[in-house]
């Protein structure tokens, strides 16, 4: 695999969900677990899928408690190349100060942001998307990848998908023409049907300095900013608290789109951003099929009888699970998750409860 | 509570079940647990029962892979008094050998054999049956207690009562027709309407001398073996090795009912030998009503959102269950179970599938 000598990946490393309890933490964030079973962590199969296509041209921005974790799981980044920041303030200013940074070392860099902690199965897929992506990005457009729908989904974004652009290098790109939130049941069953709308996966490919052209028409002040730090990490300290907290779709994708500025490399790999545990056995199943139970941690140390469903056994302890249908059993050193596919969205309850008994070791 | 100076407890404490895995094993079973959330063990909840009934005078009997443990949990016990059988031959030489040590301390004792892993939840109507059972076997008759089946249960063997004996101090005695194994549903059903059958838990009160007497019409050889053991310890070794496996029901109870010679006291107490988790359940929800999830072991670390069914957090982890009916989690040091009320007779399949991996040291 040849790497584009232009393109910088960008990979945001925020977020600290609950529903994902006991494998993700408030400290230690699901991006730093292996959740499928793959034998690396989310943050590292996105660092090896995001290698082939930019070398060692890759930025990872994170909070300031999970940096050294970062640093630990991939020690072959430049010392420079983990961003951390102060506070969270959400996906614009995190990704537009990667694009500050990266507009100095090239001006020509083209960026792409794939967030730490989704799960792709077909990687070739992926890059052959991000390859066409970044050929269109080129030409001065925000570029996003479309993911093909499997199913009427609530839980994602969509974007709806305009005319082709006929463009040599990217020929599957089309012109975006919106981007629309997360729809009820009804509405995803419309979207899919139609043939017309893709999940969004919040992946996209723009020139570095486009980006913050982009960014400056709707938030002028953050853009300055960010290039001060840019250009003086000292500021980091006293600029960066004083940031709107913003995501890039509403600070530039939504209002670019509506100008006529996003492009879309639409693409059919597997993918999820793991809601929940559900969502997980749901990525993991689309890519090679569903084994009654799938087991994402200590294969060896469970024994499953007429069973289906997802189990990590991630405490060296053995797992037995005898006649339920659908369970999740989540097994780790100091706490133990027992629930239904069905009910794993609930699982940030056990969260609140337990912040609620003063118990935040375990959160 | 007075004692009985003539009575003394017999506690046969055997039996390694897979079925309350991992909670009981091989090397712990279940007698020495704390199964109903009560604060002490089966074995110390037998005891205690039995202590308002016979004073000091309690034996027990058990493997001797087990016996150091039961000094340890019941160490107000006499030394000589657990008795330790070099290898399982079921109940008749075990509960043979306590009545052939006893009759030789008092000609006169009435002994009581009670299960260590049995559950009662009501125990003064236990100590009254014991008393008047006490009353009849000074009479010279084997007396075993019948339960009140509350279900038309086919895990027990049932018993078929006959007329009142009217004797005074034992008012609610009568003489017992026959045992009958474990029937199957239909049958149990049939048993329950009629009203003239109760539960055989596998009590017997009956006279020292009396018992070795009904064993040595069936059984010559081993009442003597038995007699020789106990005037002499040391020839426990290589006779013991020597003695049929039987137990006291085929030897002694069955052909001794068929003759005449059995009485019962019926008894309405809460009585479970919790065969699995579903039976352990079922008692206790008996007892004192069922709470939505009940929590044996570990409340503190329970979090049970929308759940029903039996949890045991006994390795100190936090146990979360959320949207599950009827489950069962039993949480250890080195091995979890997830299972259901319904599959939960399912569970020695585990225990098989452990050994055929070489893990013994689970079992």
């Amino acid at each position: 695999m040849t790497t584009m000598d232009d393109f910088w990946a960008v990979i945001p490393a925020g977020g600290a969900g609950t529903r994902l309890w006991p494998l993700s933490r408030r400290t230690s964030p699901k991006f730093l677990h292996d959740l499928t079973g793959s034998g690396q962590s989310l943050l590292r199969a996105t660092w090896e899928r995001l290698s082939g296509l930019a070398g060692d041209r890759i930025m990872v921005v994170t909070g300031q408690p999970h940096a050294d974790a970062v640093r630990a799981q991939l020690p072959m980044l430049h010392l420079d190349a983990v961003v951390a920041e102060p506070s969270p303030r959400d996906s614009m200013p995190a990704i537009g100060l990667a694009a500050a940074i990266l507009e100095r070392r090239d001006p020509e860099a083209v960026l792409g942001s794939f967030a730490a902690d989704h799960v792709i199965t077909e990687v070739d897929a992926f890059a052959s998307a991000v390859r066409e992506a970044v050929v269109l990005a080129r030409q001065g457009d925000l570029v996003t990848i479309g993911v093909e729908p499997t199913h009427a989904a609530t839980g994602f974004g969509y974007i709806r998908e305009g005319e082709p652009l006929g463009v040599a290098g990217a020929e599957s790109g089309r012109r975006v023409r919106e981007f629309v939130e997360k729809p009820d049941a009804a509405t995803a069953q419309q979207y899919v049907d139609s043939g017309e709308f893709r999940w969004n996966a919040g992946m996209f490919v723009v020139g570095a300095t486009t980006l913050l052209e982009l960014l400056a028409e709707t938030h002028p002040d953050l853009t300055a900013n960010l290039r001060i730090i840019a250009s003086d990490p000292r500021r980091m300290h006293d600029l960066w608290p004083t940031l709107p907290k913003v995501a890039i779709d509403h600070a530039v994708a939504e209002p670019a789109a509506a100008a006529g500025r996003v492009a879309m490399v639409p693409a059919s790999f597997g993918w999820n951003d793991i809601g929940d545990f559900a969502s997980l056995a749901t990525i993991l199943a689309e890519a090679d099929g569903a084994p009654p139970l799938r087991v994402i941690a200590g294969e060896d140390d469970v024994v499953a009888i007429d069973s289906t469903g997802l189990v990590a056994a991630d405490s060296g302890r053995t797992v037995a699970v005898v006649g339920l249908d659908d369970i999740v059993v989540i097994d780790t050193a100091d706490a133990l998750l027992v629930t239904t596919m069905a009910r794993s969205q609930d699982v940030k309850k056990v969260v609140e409860e337990l912040q609620q008994r003063g118990r935040t070791d375990l959160t």
